[in-house]
């Protein structure tokens, strides 16, 4: 069956879901964008993927078409059109369509809107029983990481090298200290401490970074927001990663070097189920 | 009348030239562009903008869909379709449409290619005669500004602080020394000698700096290729950006600092003069 995408407003077949090649987003990379994970056909920490989305949207300063409620509405009505289950739902704002100029268009040229499911498995993963395999490389970003913005390619650069080394995710490494995964906060435990860089325009916030360290604060764990070297994350007791994609993945190796005994450790196995214990209970 | 654009081969009405949502140059700012200026329905350094596109996509292990004799014919209907005379022909290659994941999809699929026309004055302009003013501001992109990618929402950023401040163009700096502009590379002139950046991952590298530092060497003119602080831009005797959209264009101000005597110097208006001439002459 043919999967029901939303372009500003309109629900239509994806292979139908075009947008006008003078879109900012398509040249420009002029965008911001969001990732809603679902289980169950409910949302998952909906609330903290809005309020991102309006500050990377204030930091570009561009306006959204729609309210939060307008939005959570459009995402329903997605998940309801493709009898949606489990996965992602993507859904992107860009500046809208314009002649070709750097500069803004005219306040009178709207945003557009545009939405889209990805299936996929959240809760129940070979990957998580198994643990993940992460590369470094080197972090080529802009400085405003903490902007959610379309301009991806040094992520996808990143993430494709990982893949042809087999591995999961790339972590990137600026001065020597890791900053984040291309799509994904990342993590190490050492002596029951769980360490992760704290937030800067570095890195972005993760909405699952944020969930799971309230739970880590709830459980008495210590937490250490400090960035962290390369070099320490391979000597870690534990390591994972996080995003809504992945909820919170273990992962096992970084650059060859086994973390911990190689498989998924412990304290990392307990804040996933507590995650998903509490996303299934918030979703909406 | 309705402009003409070109989408993967076809051509079609602009308000009809649409993509797939699921272009990766939407989802991801994943292309390469270029633009190359015409005069009197002619194309301008043809050759050299076909390299820096090889150039780009080999940076990102993209492919081009067209050989460079199919891309300029190509360009030349787009010249004929809309009885073009002067202005900019600009085309991008984005690394086509599939599912949306970081890494690159399949070899069997097939990059996207986009043209479309920019009519502008090139050669008569007022901004020339009166010089342009120029604004300041912190360098934020990416570490690999020598490929030139659709995923220009910093320049987007600097471009609209420059015209917030009724100027033409921002210079971005970095560790207190001028990288380039937002959609130009920039120059100053001390004792009459040259100064503009070396290339490097720093800048882009330009098409027109390439054939003006080239003009300037066969003038006897005395070139020095360092990078210069903003600091010293301000004491210039002159200054200029150039870019296919501008050619050669004087700088009369920088950051409300009068450059010279605050209008366009006798050696940028020199340069420009034999840019146009060698440009109209080596035209195709």
């Amino acid at each position: 069956m043919t999967k029901i995408a939303c372009v500003n407003g309109h629900f239509l077949p994806e292979n139908e879901a075009n947008i006008s090649i003078f879109d900012r987003g398509f040249l420009f990379g002029d965008g911001i964008y969001e990732a809603i994970s679902v289980v169950g056909g409910k949302l998952i920490d909906v609330e903290p993927h809005l309020a991102r989305l309006d500050r990377s949207l204030d930091a570009v300063d561009m306006r959204s078409p729609y309210s939060h409620n307008e939005i959570i509405e459009l995402l329903r009505e997605l998940v309801r059109k493709n009898s949606f289950s489990e996965g992602l739902l993507y859904f992107q704002i860009t500046r809208g369509v314009a002649p070709r100029a750097f500069h803004f268009p005219p306040d009178s040229v709207s945003s557009s809107f545009v939405a889209f499911i990805l299936p996929m498995a959240l809760v129940d993963r070979e990957e998580v029983r198994l643990g993940v395999k992460l590369i470094s490389i080197e972090e080529q970003r802009w400085k405003r990481r903490d902007i959610k913005s379309i301009g991806l390619l040094p992520q996808c650069l990143g993430k494709q090298a990982a893949v042809e080394q087999g591995c999961f995710e790339a972590l990137m490494v600026e001065d020597g200290m890791v900053t984040e995964g291309t799509s994904s906060s990342a993590y190490i435990i050492k002596n029951n401490t769980l360490i992760t860089r704290p937030l800067s325009s570095a890195i972005l916030p993760g909405v699952t970074r944020r969930a799971m360290l309230a739970l880590a604060r709830q459980d008495k764990i210590k937490i250490d927001e400090r960035a962290f070297s390369i070099q320490e994350a391979y000597q870690a007791d534990e390591a994972c990663i996080t995003a809504a994609s992945n909820f919170i993945m273990p992962v096992i190796e970084i650059d060859g070097h086994k973390i911990g005994n190689g498989k998924p450790g412990p304290l990392v196995s307990r804040l996933r189920e507590l995650y998903i214990e509490e996303a299934l209970k918030t979703a909406i």
